[in-house]
């Protein structure tokens, strides 16, 4: 398989297209190179379920006839973390005891096929989608693809895993508190957090029903724009389904791909939060200073609204939002969930209902107050977590440093915004020296599209500083850990 | 005051303004003329605290050197519901342990006396507005004014019934189950039900905050549309507020007062309930009639899903919203509330968290079933009320009669929807003969504006076929019922 290396260190969907076109690879080539490397040892534990070789290749039997002219995304693999539908492959939700078959696949996975895409297999999470860690699991802690010393992030471990690891041209995550924009930040990967409601959640597993989301992993904004355009869609019957309705680009047509005059939000300095990691601090203080080279308005906001929000969320009453979902299967089968989930599950039937509306209501004000920012900003910039930690640390302190990762995820859903996880260079100093850091664009809904370029601009503002500057904190790991 | 038994029997904003510009009235006539009123006995227990006749003068001086030129309510006299503000008058809620005194009237009160509006008086309701009788106060039953052997109908129930005896031109309720159309059913009267967040709950005492709405009682849909029109308006700082935003009118401008055309949806058969009483069935059955010969188009609908809403929050969790805003108080002073309230209440305590959460999930399910009526439609209509009773037949069996005046308006809020309750004439046959039955026209959110002209079209027509058929089914009660 050492003719592929070149191919795994830098999947991408053009990079593959090309190929296709060239006459240099097939889907069916491609399958077999994937399916050597996914049914071998697993040390990352990213997969709980790699589909066998027969199995793709049902799949690429149905792209006969069919070519890149016709579908966008033919031949391109994809891994589906495992509380979304897979047709006739169990879904989990890395809990065993809950396993069903889906006979349909979910309609985001069916739009995808759709569109030529390739399921390679289904990937290890946080039990029910509840963590940020990837430690959560019974299927071995999701280690780092870059370096398995440290957590892969969470809950959406394994999804991010196989597209750092070059086993997937893009995956599927779900992400309700920062699942899908965590483990983006811990790879070096794009993580887009849509809108509520673009990707259907139909075939998800619940974890809190009114703020679940797919997520898309991706080595770039250009391959996640494809994605989303392919997976987006208005699901008949389900509830949550919203319609794209993109308002006006704020950048002018000719100049899209800067980010001069762009007006980012930055929270106050006694507002950001880095629990001592100096690695994260450096980086986030070198992405901003990157941002204001390029023409970039750093605007100063009170980023307090956002922060009480993300309290709300982390320790308010929608825990039982998960416990809503899962109650008559915690009440059957305690001894089934992983002992984390077991105790925040518990943890969650002490809320009461008037503590839920209480909750809302307060939710309502944090929504007018944060809703202030926006006239004044394009989007908000943060890290994308406030710190990263190793499986050991992990270990030792499950549910403190888990919640640390959350710090400027948590809030996003429960405000309805968009959100877009951005590979922002390596750590340069400080005990993180060498691993990847990410900020995250945040937006209002629909505000997706505008996130993607956004993160255009930014990658083709880094490359030319790298290029000028030879600088290493402009590195893109995500388009190249496939080394690792 | 014999000479203003007329001003009282047909007391309406044209009405008085008429007069003004005549210089046969000036509104310090006609305060001296309600104060005499309102401070003698009150059979009906209409008021907590009508407003004496000083108190009344100082908002008559404040309009000293304006004129009904500059103020679309110059001089015009409104009920307050006391769970309302009114600078300098003691709030209650009917509960006077509750009691505070505010300093400011509430942004939506404020409005109106800015148009020029005079407030007479703070009135009865079922304590913390929870109830649709009238008959869960301390300061006794509220009393119909066409028959004080019959229930007023709540909680807006002093504010119905000060309008229905012309002591006020027209009168702010709320309504989060029905509050506001109820008891207007039950006096032949406008019954606006506006849109959630165009008029501010800012210093109303909190129901189910998510779903309060302020609403006007009032004669004519004329009438209604101009209160709500100086009443509206974006409070700041207020969460739940939002701005007017009315599609283009359904019907052509030139056919504005017409009914024909206008597509009403009617449950089926089967979905409609009067728990027996013959009178309502009889009535409805008359304003279908109406409706039809006046040219709307009557489309069968499956109301289940609004059934099943309505039913969500008369047995679901949202009760503990209730409770979520009084929490401190019951539990600091249970003996200070009317016996049902504290059991209302105290029932609350039993619904979780997750209790909630899977509720709002019905919710979503059936709000997506709901809204697959409207293409189809412009409003649906049903009756007000499923029912009335008397006061004696309520103290009997108070939580279930009571459940039954709220068939048709429980889902109103919940579903997001405007709604307008409108006299639709007497019950002719059955043991309510002689009573008024009313309807209500129901429409998507921002439709308000819509509703009052189908109201206005509506009164024309039946206006019309009275004349011609000299038909008792037509009369207005709601324009004669001071005679009684």
């Amino acid at each position: 398989m050492k003719s592929h290396d070149d191919l795994f260190q830098s999947m991408s969907i053009d990079g593959l297209a090309a190929r296709y076109r060239a006459g240099t690879l097939t889907p069916r080539r491609l399958v077999e190179a994937i399916a050597a490397r996914t049914s071998g040892d697993d040390p990352h534990h990213a997969w709980i379920r790699p589909l066998s070789r027969d199995e793709m290749m049902r799949y690429v039997d149905a792209l006969e006839g069919r070519d890149l002219d016709t579908l966008p995304l033919y031949g391109i693999p994809f891994a589906i973390k495992d509380n979304i539908d897979l047709a006739g492959i169990p879904t989990t939700a890395a809990c065993p005891a809950y396993a069903y078959t889906p006979t349909a696949s979910a309609p985001v996975v069916a739009r995808l096929i759709a569109a030529g895409a390739i399921p390679v297999g289904k990937t290890n999470l946080d039990q029910f989608a509840t963590g940020l860690s990837g430690q959560r699991s019974p299927h071995g802690a999701c280690r780092n693809a870059l370096d398995p010393r440290y957590a892969s992030g969470g809950s959406s471990s394994g999804s991010a895993v196989s597209v750092a690891l070059g086993l997937a041209a893009f995956s599927l995550g779900t992400d309700t508190a920062g699942s899908g924009r965590v483990p983006a930040a811990f790879h070096g990967l794009i993580g887009l957090k849509p809108t509520k409601g673009l990707l259907s959640t139909v075939g998800v597993v619940p974890a809190c029903k009114s703020l679940d989301c797919v997520s898309i992993f991706a080595r770039s904004a250009d391959d996640a724009q494809r994605v989303f355009d392919a997976a987006r869609g208005v699901t008949e019957g389900d509830p949550y389904a919203r319609a794209f309705q993109p308002p006006q680009a704020v950048t002018q047509p000719g100049a899209q791909r800067s980010l001069r005059g762009v007006r980012f939000g930055v929270p106050r300095a006694n507002q950001l939060e880095f629990f001592g990691d100096t690695s994260y601090a450096h980086a986030f203080d070198a992405a901003l200073a990157r941002l204001r080279s390029a023409g970039a308005d750093l605007i100063e906001i009170d980023f307090e609204p956002f922060l009480a929000t993300a309290r709300l969320l982390y320790e308010g009453p929608w825990v039982a939002e998960r416990l809503a979902a899962l109650r008559e299967f915690a009440a059957a089968q305690p001894d089934a969930l992983h002992p984390v989930i077991r105790e925040i599950l518990r943890g969650a039937a002490r809320w009461s209902a008037a503590d839920a509306f209480a909750a809302f209501d307060r939710l309502a004000l944090l929504r007018m107050q944060a809703a202030e920012v926006w006239p004044r900003i394009d989007a908000i910039v943060t890290p994308t977590s406030a710190t990263t930690a190793t499986v050991d640390e992990l270990e030792a302190d499950p549910i403190r440093v888990n919640s640390r990762f959350g710090y400027y995820t948590n809030f996003v859903n429960l405000l309805d915004l968009s959100a877009l996880a951005v590979p922002a260079g390596l750590c340069t100093i400080g005990k993180h020296a060498g691993l990847p850091f990410g900020v995250t664009f945040v937006a209002r809904a629909h505000e997706d599209a505008m996130l993607l370029e956004l993160a255009r601009a930014w990658r083709d503002e880094t490359a030319a500083a790298s290029t000028s500057a030879n600088d290493a904190t402009a590195a893109h790991p995500g388009e190249s850990h496939g080394r690792h």
